[in-house]
């Protein structure tokens, strides 16, 4: 008997809310991690983790599929019976460097090629912030587009889709000049609905006024909806400040309804970057992540 | 001789780029000191150092205003010469707790009073975060919707505006849920252009890929531009993160001239909330943003 069902929610130690769901538990049905939730966990690890606490996909990063070895991981997933949910991440391209933009465009070739050999149709993109020592926030915008028009019809024929992940305005800096859910479409529209999707990670999008409108406008290209949660007052670690759903300020009911009546029938990846979560036992923090998930997302879906 | 010419910038401790521009400099002509970069000083010190400076305008928080006494302090910035570009600040509208609103109307009114009795039409309000525990952010937008349908009438008859601040959706949960220009224009459009009024805060707005297409829309409503940066990584303490302007990357030559060709021919405020300028001294800190504002605002207004 592991400690999963000890019944304490990490890292806050209270008691948990609800029983921890048992494997094959119907509200588990759509759930996947997140892999950078527990990045303690090796693929191994994570997908034997997934495996004994019932939940039947992952979202994998490309550095621990690197450490493990492409061909095993996708293995391991595989033999696992593990959906992979997505691959995260290729992007950062905002670079106007010529060599810069080259390497770029050659790295999201090869993540394009890693998201086909692990089995999933969706490559999350991260599209970088501005280029060191660079204020032209427009110009950065225009070379995501511009490195959209050549990967496109590479990845088209590998059948991976290309997922936009507009992100926190708090980041538009140092991490993603896609700001909104809006500005994604406007990327997204002029190639076809399979090809160029949007990712909705409720700690980046949440707080956006427009966000019902373009979620109706997103209908059929939403490619990963992912959870989390924002919670103030914000860790100091801006890039480690979410929170474990439930435990902040977003109506995760109301997101994870308004996704789901725009059609999205996909899986849904519990994604929260947080320094107490990470430094938790992994079968803890999973456990903890199952229980809010079953509780706070599942029955909105 | 004042330390206001060492030519040092603060908080950076490095050389200054240009000269302090003297008393009477072309350049400054529409400058205006948040009281908020300066907190150390009182009323009576910030209306001095602006003289002393050459700052023709100051933008007042209540808070230090009442500490003077307000007959006082509109006294001394109308014996000085000082136009008062904004009072800071009415809001915290969000609570629908009935009498937590009926406070903070009172408290709104007596806000608007005090803008009067200082000599400014503008009213900075700072809408408010979600109310303890909520997650209802539709239902905090409409409150202050509604709100503004009763405090305007007051407002008109005392030939004050109030000036919607759209904030960083950093400040979304905990300080404002007006996230957008173009949300507050939403707001603020059933309402005459001189009763609702918005304010364009280079550090809250800057990021925002509908930026341009909404300065258009704010054309004769904007009450107040402000400047500051937006620097990484983010200090710690979000609420002061703001950088002193040319430190950070925010595009200031552009923004300043995208307000500028929507009309705009006000004060500008330099308001920058930041641990590291607050611990130096007043002069050199003012002496820092006139050097600053000189060479990176002024010329494109």
């Amino acid at each position: 008997m592991s400690t999963t069902t000890a019944g304490i929610d990490v890292p806050s130690g209270e008691p948990a809310r609800i029983p921890t769901p048992e494997p094959g538990d119907a509200r588990l049905a759509r759930l996947s991690l997140n892999q950078r939730s527990i990045p303690s966990w090796s693929v191994r690890e994570a997908v034997d983790g997934c495996v004994r606490a019932g939940v039947p996909a992952i979202g994998l990063w490309r550095e621990p599929v690197a450490e493990t070895g492409l061909d095993r991981a996708a293995r391991m997933v595989a033999d696992a019976g593990l959906r992979v949910s997505s691959l995260c991440r290729g992007g950062f391209l905002t670079d106007p460097d010529p060599a810069a933009r080259g390497q770029a465009l050659d790295d999201n070739r090869a993540a394009i090629d890693e998201a086909a050999a692990l089995g999933t149709d969706t490559l999350v993109l991260v599209v970088g912030g501005l280029p060191e020592g660079s204020r032209d926030l427009p110009g950065a915008r225009r070379a995501v587009v511009d490195a959209l028009g050549e990967l496109v019809p590479y990845a088209r024929e590998r059948g991976v889709s290309l997922a936009l992940e507009p992100m926190h305005p708090i980041f538009c800096a140092d991490r993603g000049v896609l700001s909104t859910l809006g500005q994604a479409l406007d990327m997204a529209e002029p190639f076809a609905a399979d090809e160029v999707t949007v990712v909705v990670d409720a700690f980046h999008v949440w707080w956006d006024p427009a966000l019902d409108a373009q979620l109706t406008r997103a209908a059929g290209r939403i490619a990963s909806y992912q959870v989390g949660d924002w919670i103030t007052p914000l860790p100091a670690d801006t890039l480690c400040s979410r929170g474990i759903p439930g435990d902040g300020h977003i109506d995760l009911a109301g997101l994870t309804s308004a996704v789901a009546a725009r059609g999205y029938r996909g899986d849904v990846e519990v994604e929260v970057f947080n320094q107490d979560l990470w430094a938790a036992d992994g079968a803890d923090a999973l456990a903890t992540i199952v229980r809010r998930y079953a509780e706070l997302v599942a029955p909105h879906l």
